[in-house]
């Protein structure tokens, strides 16, 4: 391990986010720490299981996996070195996510990293911190997402965007794919492959290859 | 969607369970459902939340994260129609798992499609299914695996394995990709192709490609 790697990991749950968007990353950093201890906090509104599926207006025989949270973001530890943002369904929503937007306007200057996947960085967007930052998200919801943020330099094209600390990732999978450079980047190459090796993952290693927006 | 497609679907979880294990198929099966209804029954021995974290001798600071059963393995429901089996350390743990290879051993006969990821396989091993079956499993793990199923035809250099009702993948991730093969079998190629579109996921479509196993 560098020294100075981040141990300390928290991820920001609302209704209806997307479940690999969480578990892609969370399952690398899981494997990561069996042998590079670390910390995470799982953050929701209250302490209730969060769901998948979204509070308002769920679609008949939409199928959800419920998760438990560790803390509530007005008790979140302050300790927070990495702060998750996934995507999902539940984004659409500005009064479910505003406690997210709030808890990222507030600890963004204390955190040392801030990594999005999918739509996750639409919240973000909203939080301020990725104003005047290059920064992508899902490519279906593109649009949408720009919508958030108009003092964001948005990139259509990228698997994932690293600007400074904040790392954000295209749609639900590409997340995978940006844990795995952060990792890289954060405590070696070596320590990423053999975690990808271990889950017999063939993660792409170039940002700029995005086979999902089309020309670039 | 095609006639007969199944609907009623059911993950058996365990403590110290793989994460992208469950929540990789699970993500696709989530999007599935948004236009194609189904049911998802979450089974473990108890109600209480199962952690991914082994409950027996825990590494210390090794992470996870704990998911909300529906149904106790006791009182699950008997419409299960695909019953889903991930791996994980706990599957070392041959007490922890006995009530999983319980539970798929008589709800096997009843069942339309047996799906196992990783290291589920050996679980699924135990309970006799397999015997004289073709099926594959982690490539780190493998050797143990088959110790599991002395019956069980063994195919190291698999991407994932369908024989008849029963479908093994390889690691971690390959699940992913099972799941996307299913799907396509069982809904239609254009909706797996676009459920894969819509997480940016560029599966693998060959299920004897398998860049993990060493040469063929």
């Amino acid at each position: 391990m560098l020294s100075g790697s981040p141990t300390k990991y928290a991820v920001a749950l609302f209704s209806g986010f997307q479940a690999l968007d969480v578990f892609g990353p969370l399952d690398a950093l899981n494997i990561l720490s069996a042998s590079t201890p670390l910390g995470l906090y799982i953050l929701s509104t209250t302490l209730s299981p969060v769901s998948t599926i979204p509070v308002k207006d769920p679609i008949p025989g939409f199928i959800g996996q419920s998760v438990v949270p560790t803390h509530t973001y007005q008790d979140a530890p302050s300790d927070i070195e990495v702060l998750l943002v996934p995507g999902g369904q539940g984004t659409r929503d500005p009064e479910l996510t505003q406690p997210v937007v709030d808890f990222i306007a507030s600890s963004f200057p204390k955190l040392r990293y801030l990594l999005t996947v999918c739509t996750g960085s639409a919240v973000a967007a909203r939080a301020g911190v990725l104003d005047g930052r290059n920064a992508t998200s899902n490519k279906l919801a593109f649009d949408w997402v720009m919508s958030n943020g108009p003092n964001v330099n948005w990139i259509r094209h990228a698997r994932w965007v690293q600007d400074g600390n904040i790392w954000t990732s295209s749609g639900v999978s590409a997340g995978i794919d940006m844990i795995y450079a952060f990792i890289a980047d954060q405590y070696g190459q070596e320590l990423a492959d053999s975690i990808a090796t271990i889950s017999e993952y063939s993660r792409s290693t170039d940002p700029t290859n995005d086979p999902f927006s089309g020309p670039a």
